[in-house]
């Protein structure tokens, strides 16, 4: 006789979304294999858009669910204790009211680590060689040379310092930058070579050969980077956002770099995704689309069931969870 | 009164070539302030498409030139002991058989090395990430994800490893790739893992992730990636030439690229240069087109002149010159 019931757990994907993304019964298998002891402790239920959702909600202990149910939670589901979203950001749960004050919610935060790194790499080194605007020219065949010095000892500010503004810091260490984060608190460690609070974010920004935002979407930072912040930023400096779409003025920045005052911006989120055929952010010079993919790992549901099975085994420790989301601050 | 006679150095340039290349009066005084010593030395002449050429080649002990006159010139230029070329390679002037034989070529390799990695980082990272598609769907305002792997852990092959190639190969180690470098010599020190003789490259071939060529042209170099040899690349490669472009049969690669057997290429080489509006390389899928400036800093010329400098500390103290051409092997 086992000591303790098993618990249930629930996964829930949404078949339209990229199947990178689904929750599926092959990678599942592989991942109880992986952590065989723990994988005994469940017993695991698979639904698709809904299709067994609310049978399974009346006993299921646990959850993952990146669009989790927000009505009459509690009442549907008297024995949850945990959700696990998918992604890093929240931003589309918020506020937290709908979540019941028994039930944890966790993020996936850390697990797009390696590759913001490379993709924050690409980004400075392209926006160093001024490569938005000769792939511009290549687009008109046309044989327009710019030569500029190497990306080593030039400035990057970047804006949130959680796991993808330390990817974006690793990735500008290696390259020789000098990196200056900005953080809520005004406080972060290594790669940080300066921390500014963001109440001092107008002082950074002149700094910048390079802005990287990398911040969640919370209420303190939609519209972060305004148009009057955008036009403290040097002439001849490139953007990046790996973060959430509406920190950054979007129409500012077009605007900017339509009349050639920044070397270029390398996008990877946008509102709404998939960023529609007619936006003309598709063809803004020196303007760079990337279709959120620059954190995302084809491994990406493998590795998030082995952070779940890490946490799951402090859950049934007894011990604090960890990627837990803090209601007010929202990631 | 000075122990020796001064020396006649004679500066020459095209003024049709991109500006970045004159050796002007600027620079030249500039430079001379820098090295104020050796300066004294010197009576320097500045012509400009050959205005004066003629009255200078009579006296002219050295001359730094990108494309020396190669007709009588023993006759014409009685004194000359040194040219020094503004390039790293010299494949424009192969045959050597117009260079006296008292006279000592010299070229600019090793001015190349910073920029050049920074352009194999990028190179890397974009094919690594798929970003030639990537943009090819942005031309076409499509939102086509493609999610890929970490770059580390990968495996580079670098063909030829001279200047441009340890650039190559530091920019992959700096990302965590595995580096094969691929040599005439079969000999290569750090940072290759492992090399092979060119006689192996397709041994080597078949191994790579990526393939960045940065051979000079040589007889032994033209054509070295032909067809049979790019079918040896695993599907889904990535292909980067920062060398000269007769060293790949870029018709081969454009049927590979056409049909999407490698995920992309970035070329930034071309015969001719500039590439032709009409050249179909230009849209070519998966391929990017980098109008010759992987390689090149604004300040070539400032630094052209201090290794000129350091070199000319040599000839007058007596000893050995760096950078001789090989009149056999051609760089």
């Amino acid at each position: 006789m086992p000591k303790t019931a098993a618990l249930h757990l629930h996964l829930e994907s949404a078949s339209k979304r990229n199947p990178l993304f689904h929750l599926t019964e092959e990678r599942w298998a592989a991942a109880a294999k992986r952590h065989r002891a723990l994988a005994r402790r469940l017993t695991v239920t698979i639904g698709w858009d809904g299709d067994i959702l609310d049978a399974a909600l009346k006993t299921a202990d646990l959850m993952i669910n990146s669009n989790p149910p927000r009505e009459r939670l509690r009442e549907r589901a008297p024995r949850l204790k945990w959700i696990q979203t998918t992604g890093a950001g929240i931003d589309a749960l918020m506020p937290l009211d709908w979540l019941p004050a028994g039930i944890t919610l966790t993020n996936n935060s850390g697990a797009h680590g390696a590759k913001a790194e490379d993709s924050c790499a690409m980004a400075l080194l392209m926006l160093n060689a001024q490569m938005p605007r000769v792939l511009n020219a290549q687009r008109e065949h046309l044989w327009r040379p710019a030569y500029t010095t190497p990306v080593s000892g030039k400035t990057v500010v970047v804006i949130g310092f959680g796991d993808l503004g330390l990817a974006a810091g690793r990735a500008a260490k290696k390259l020789g930058l000098k990196v200056i984060a900005v953080t809520r608190s005004g406080k972060a460690g290594r790669p940080a070579d300066a921390v500014y609070p963001v109440s001092r974010l107008d002082q950074a920004l002149p700094k910048a050969d390079f802005v990287i935002v990398t911040t969640p979407l919370t209420p303190q930072t939609r519209g972060l980077l305004n148009r009057a912040r955008l036009e403290k930023i040097k002439a001849g400096a490139g953007i990046v956002n790996i973060g959430r779409a509406p920190v950054i003025d979007y129409i500012a920045l077009r605007a900017l770099l339509e009349k050639g005052a920044l070397s270029g911006a390398v996008l990877d989120v946008f509102e709404p995704e998939p960023l529609p055929p007619d936006s003309p952010l598709w063809n803004t010079p020196g303007l760079v689309v990337m279709p959120h993919i620059s954190c995302d790992d084809p491994r990406y549901i493998d590795m998030l069931f082995d952070r779940w099975f890490e946490n799951f085994g402090r859950h049934v420790a007894g011990r604090p969870l960890r990627n837990i989301v803090d209601r007010r601050l929202g990631y």
